[in-house]
């Protein structure tokens, strides 16, 4: 049965699931759920998963939910096929989790807030709050520091090769080197040259290929 | 080597990676780090963590933080010891990560801020802001609704068998129960079970007795 993944190109968790299912080089069906329309609340997704939120995977009769759980039953269920994503070395492996770790519980608590306020806001019909920009700038600057220094001692977060911890940034930074808030990294030569490197990546630039999305025309003034 | 846990009795996520130590039976040395005086932020041990935060664990050569990512490293590596934390097969697998995301994501996010509003701010001489407790106890209720369908599917959150994804909640949960908020878990039954059948564990017994922590005398007004 052929994998099914159930989102929306505006979402950048789907965009993070799309990006390991290209590195692996696996077929998928893509499902549309509108959430301009609200589907992701209603039947027959809401039986997918309990908190009504893309992305859902569906691999066979296994049906799973939160984008950074999903990669890791791909990259460890299809080890073999396509780019390695984990290495077969647990301790290798340890360090990979570690900064799988520090993008979920600290850079992107910051930088999917700072990706909201300045690129998703004006689309809803409000104002980016400047004062919350740079208070997240703030913080986001103290977490690239570290990630600087982790650059230096190793090509990747995890280690020396390109793993999930790497990849499950890829939407958000995407999104942000779209704003002011790109300088941050430009200003890290060490982390810069990471972007460049993680976005440049063939699958990357077929995520952005597929996931094309248009907002709806005047779709502020409309609500 | 022995294996070393930096940590400080009153931090949930040393806790938990207490708790896996405990239900694998790893004998394992305890090195304080006094967060009363500031030495997660100082040499040697922000040789150890570059954000400067408990735990730290060390097996051998390698130095691992984040709690999620050390509790994992112990359930693989040593899967044959102790209670198997993490099952063989990988879309049970699959299905453990999926709540491990789910605690991470979604319920520390709410619990974590509830403990610390209620149990740590009078400790520093602040006052719990109940509109703030109010806000969380609502989005932490349905939360736990979704828990309450889940556990009627299953007798743990994972799966049948208890797991990491388990284990993850025991230090908020342990701490919610001594607040108001123990009515939330209390008003639904699957969740109260599960609750009373992981606090009650061994492991989990163990680490309460071993993480016994008294707040400095007079903490909160000698600031």
């Amino acid at each position: 049965m052929a994998i099914k993944l159930h989102g929306h190109p505006l979402s950048p968790p789907v965009k993070r699931v799309v990006a390991c299912l290209e590195e692996k080089g696996i077929q998928y069906e893509f499902v549309l759920v509108d959430l301009f329309t609200g589907q992701q609340k209603k039947e027959p997704f809401v039986s997918l998963t309990p908190f009504g939120q893309v992305p859902v995977l569906e691999d066979g009769d296994l049906k799973l939910f939160e984008s950074r759980a999903i990669t890791q039953y791909i990259a460890h269920t299809y080890a073999t096929k396509g780019t390695p994503l984990v290495p077969n070395d647990p301790k290798k492996m340890a360090n990979v989790v570690v900064w799988i770790e520090v993008e979920s519980q600290r850079f992107d608590v910051v930088a999917s807030k700072l990706s909201f306020e300045i690129l998703i806001q004006p689309k809803l019909g409000k104002t980016t709050d400047e004062g919350v920009v740079d208070q997240l700038q703030e913080k986001l600057a103290q977490i690239l520091d570290v990630y600087e220094s982790r650059l230096s001692q190793s090509k990747y977060l995890g280690g020396d090769e390109f793993s999930l911890a790497d990849l499950h940034h890829s939407p958000i930074v995407n999104n942000l080197m779209g704003t002011k808030i790109k300088a941050l990294f430009d200003a890290r030569p060490k982390v810069s040259a990471w972007c460049v490197d993680i976005l440049g990546r063939p699958a990357w630039q077929k995520v952005l290929q597929s996931m094309k999305f248009d907002w709806p025309a005047n779709y502020s003034t409309s609500k």
